[in-house]
């Protein structure tokens, strides 16, 4: 199995949104060709585009990290009805994880930023 | 100036969603008066609900750390409406910090997620 780590945001029509979040991964995705940034909607590139792309650079499953702090209605609904659709379309198998808010390095890294605050 | 952190999450009706904000916080608020979890709307504590607490503890600033992953209308409008109002009823001085997302420790603590999930 060769995997590719989409990192998922929700996207926006607000450009200065969106580039938060290539800065955030930036660190994660620089010279990294197993991850890349995608948005559910509003922004490009979305995740179809990295599902297609990974389907030709040779990936044959993708790992979805969704850059949400919590799992709402997209997380539970939206995305898995995406993900079913693109698995059969691109022949490609594919992972939701959870949401990085869950993950407890989040709440290690909320800790160091509340001390650098104080 | 005795100051408080408020980590601020947006709220939900979906208790599954505000608990995973209160699993999230645990480790920076345990047995830390100076730090407190609140929501902009729909769940509880409310902001205002912490900022009237603060006072009543003796702080006389509080500093709010959003618990987003970037900056949207809530943040540029919303939240800063409510802090003016806050500030003048509650006669406490306050500043809204940039959210999570844009803080360097975000996007280490995501190369780490991802180098667990690989």
């Amino acid at each position: 199995m060769k995997e590719k780590i989409i990192l998922l945001a929700h996207g926006s029509s607000d450009t200065n949104w969106s580039n938060t979040f290539v800065r955030l991964t930036e660190p994660a995705c620089a010279d990294n060709k197993h991850v890349a940034l995608g948005f559910m909607e509003l922004s490009e590139p979305s995740l179809e585009d990295c599902i297609a792309a990974a389907k030709e650079e040779g990936f044959t499953h993708v790992s979805v990290l969704p850059l949400f702090l919590a799992k709402g209605r997209h997380l539970k609904k939206d995305v898995p009805g995406m993900l079913k659709e693109y698995e059969t379309k691109y022949s490609i198998s594919s992972v939701l994880l959870p949401p990085i808010g869950e993950h407890p390095r989040l709440a290690d890294a909320l800790c160091d930023i509340i001390e650098e605050t104080i």
